[in-house]
C-alpha cells in the first residue's frame, strides 16, 4: 500500500502550525510543536509526526490539553529541576524543560529535569538533538499509557517508555539512540493486522498472558512485551528499563505512573485511579567539556564510529549501523522527495482542514 | 554439580581482604574491595565475587594493576567530574569515584563521574546501593573487554557493558536494576559447555556471524549478541545501549573503548591498539529531594511496586518480580546458609592460600 499523497515537509509543517494556532496555541509554540512533528516525519518515524496531529487536535479542541500552558519550575537545585507542564502539549512543555536541562548544564556541568502534568511529546530523539547541537550529551525519556506487560505478567502495566541518548561526534554524524523499551512499537502490530499477517513470537502476549503470533490477540486485551521478549532472552532487562523510565519521568516528577498514565486518545477510557498529574518526561544534558576537551572527545568518537563501521559484517548484511543512521538516511531522502502520507492519515488531515478552515496544500 | 564447599560470607571476606593486603593493597582499601566481592557472593552473583579473586590476585601480583593507586580528579564542574584511577583496582577507584558523584549530588542536586585508567569494578549494583542508602537514585556503568558483536556484525567489538540503576522506596525494598546489555552473560555459555548442552538461539553467533546453538562455536571466535538478539526482536536496541555505556564510561573519560578495552585476565593478549587508559566506569547520583519531597516519593514508589506485584500472572509463573528481588532473596538465604563455592574456584583459592600463606578457614 503506497502513500495516498506526498508532501514537501514544509507544507505539512505549515499545516500543523496553523492547526495548533487555530485551537488556541500561541504562534511561537505552535511552530515549535510543528517542528517536532516535522522532525519525526523527516526522520522517517511516520507514527509520531503528522499522523498524530489528529489526536493532538482532538484533545486540544475538547479542552483535555491546555493550549496556553504556563509551565513552571516547582523545585530546583543547581543541576536539577522539577517542572509542572500545566497540562500543555508535551510538544511545548518538553522543549521548555529540555532548555532548562541544557541551561543548567551550561552553569553546573549537567542538568536533569523531571516533568509532570504534561502530554505526549513526539519523538524522544528530537530533544537530544538539541543538546548535541550544543556539544552536550542529551538524554530524553517519557512514560506513556499502558501497552506493555512486565515479564511474567498477563496484562498491560507500563508504556512503551522510550529512551533517547544523543552524543556529538566530529566529522562523523552524531550517535542518536532513540528506542522504545519494548520489543517492537504498537505500529507494527497495526500493520500486521491490516495486512492479515502473523507476527513473530516474542513481540506480544494474548489476553491470558501467553505468547502469540496473532496480532489481533495482542490488540484485543493482550500486550506488547519488553525488550528481550522472554526470561531466556532477557525480558526482565527490558522490563527493568521500562520501569526505570517510568520512575524517572513520573514518580520523580509527580505524574501518573505505570498503568495510570492517561491515554493519548480522546475516546479511550481514563485510568481508574489518578496517582499524579498527566504523564511525565525526563531530560538530561551533560556538557562534553565538563568531562574532557571537546575536540579530543569528538576525535575519539569519530575513531569509535569508524571502528564499528569496519566490523566484519554478518552474512547477508552490510555490517553494523550506528544508532541514528536509519533516521538520517530517511531525512536525506525525504527532504528531497517529500513525506509520504497514507490514506487514513490523509483523510484525518482533510477533516481537520474542513473543520478549521486551514488549507492543506 | 553441587558446591565443593560452603563458607560463611565473613570467612571469604576475610580471606579476600588479607590476600589483597598480601599483594600490597592498603588495609582499608583491601577491606573495601573485599566488601564488593562479598556483596556479589551474598547477592547470588557467583561470577563476580570470590570466583574472580584469582584474576585480581594474578594481575596485582604481576604488576598489571597498581596496588597503591592515587586516584585523582582531572576535570570537574559543580555536578560532574572526570577521574583518573591511576591503574588501581576498579574495586578501589570505583567506590572513590562513586563517592564523588554522591558528594556532588549533596551540593548540586546530582553528580556524574566518568573514570578512566581503572580495572574491573565488581558488580555494578554495589555502587547504586550506596546511593540508595543516602536517599539518592544511583547509576553505575562500566565498559569491559570485547565479547559482544554489534547487531549485523560478525566479531566481538563491545563488552557486556552493564547498567545498574537503584531507586529507594519506603516500606518496600529498593528497586535495583543490574543488567548486562547483552542477552546473557558469558557464564551461561561456560555452564552449557561444561554440561555439554546446546544454548538457545538468540544468545550467540559463531565465528562467521551466524546464529548458533553450540556454546563451543560462540567460545571459539564467535560472540555474544546484544539484548534483543536479532533485528526482528530489537537487537539494535541492546547494541545501542552497550554503545552508550562504552561512550559514557570510556570515550568521555579517556579510557580504552570498544574492542580496545584491555582483558580482565593475565594470559589473554592485549588489544592491538591503545586508545586510552585502562577501562572506564560511569557513576551517577541524584538526590530524590532535589526533585520531590522524599517521603512523598517513597510512598509513591511503594504504591508502584505493589501495583506491579499485583499484576495478573502469566501462566506458569507467580507474576512479575521487581528488579533486585532475586538478589535480595539470594542474600537472605546465603547470609544464613553460607556461600557455595565450586571445585574450580576452591582449587584457585587453595593455590592462593598456599602462595600467600593467608589461611582459608
Amino acid at each position: 500500500m503506497g502513500p495516498a499523497r506526498t508532501f514537501p515537509w514544509p507544507a505539512l509543517h505549515e499545516f500543523c502550525a496553523r492547526v495548533f494556532e487555530h485551537v488556541g496555541v500561541p504562534d511561537g509554540e505552535a511552530r515549535l510543536a510543528a517542528d517536532i512533528l516535522s522532525a519525526s516525519d523527516r526522520r522517517g518515524i511516520d507514527s509520531h509526526g503528522v499522523a498524530r496531529l489528529r489526536t493532538y487536535y482532538d484533545l486540544l479542541a475538547a479542552g483535555r490539553i491546555n493550549p496556553r500552558p504556563r509551565p513552571r519550575i516547582v523545585r530546583e537545585t543547581p543541576s536539577t529541576a522539577t517542572v509542572d507542564g500545566d497540562n500543555g502539549l508535551g510538544l511545548v512543555a518538553g522543549p521548555w524543560a529540555n532548555e532548562i536541562a541544557m541551561a543548567k548544564a551550561e552553569t553546573a556541568g549537567s542538568g536533569w529535569v523531571s516533568v509532570c502534568n504534561t502530554n505526549h511529546y513526539g519523538i524522544a530523539g528530537y530533544y537530544v538533538l538539541q543538546a548535541v547541537a550544543r556539544d552536550m550529551i542529551g538524554w530524553s525519556m517519557t512514560n506513556s499509557s499502558k501497552g506493555v506487560a512486565p515479564l511474567w505478567g498477563a496484562e498491560r502495566m507500563l508504556g512503551t517508555n522510550p529512551i533517547a541518548i544523543g552524543v556529538p561526534a566530529g566529522a562523523e554524524p552524531p550517535v542518536v539512540l532513540d528506542m522504545a523499551t519494548c520489543t517492537v512499537a504498537y505500529g507494527k502490530i497495526e500493520i500486521a493486522m491490516r495486512e492479515g499477517k502473523a507476527i513473530p513470537l516474542g513481540w506480544a502476549i494474548d489476553g491470558d498472558g501467553r505468547p502469540t503470533t496473532d496480532p489481533h490477540e495482542m490488540n484485543d486485551g493482550g500486550a506488547l512485551v519488553p525488550l528481550g521478549s522472554d526470561r531466556e532472552h532477557g525480558g526482565h532487562k527490558g522490563y527493568g528499563l521500562a520501569l526505570a523510565v517510568d520512575i524517572l519521568s513520573a514518580v520523580l516528577s509527580g505524574a501518573n505512573w505505570g498503568p495510570f498514565a492517561p491515554p493519548f486518545a480522546l475516546r479511550q477510557a481514563l485510568p481508574e485511579r489518578e496517582v499524579g498529574k498527566g504523564i511525565g518526561h525526563f531530560f538530561g544534558a551533560m556538557r562534553v567539556d565538563a568531562f574532557r576537551d571537546t575536540a579530543e572527545f569528538k576525535a575519539q568518537m569519530d575513531d569509535l564510529i569508524r571502528a564499528l563501521r569496519a566490523t566484519r559484517p554478518a552474512p547477508g548484511t552490510a555490517g553494523p549501523l550506528l544508532p541514528g543512521d536509519p533516521e538520517r538516511e530517511a531525512q536525506a531522502v525525504r527532504d528531497v522527495e517529500g513525506i509520504p502520507v497514507g490514506a487514513a492519515v490523509l483523510a484525518d488531515l482533510g477533516e481537520i482542514a474542513r473543520a478549521t478552515g486551514v488549507p492543506l496544500e
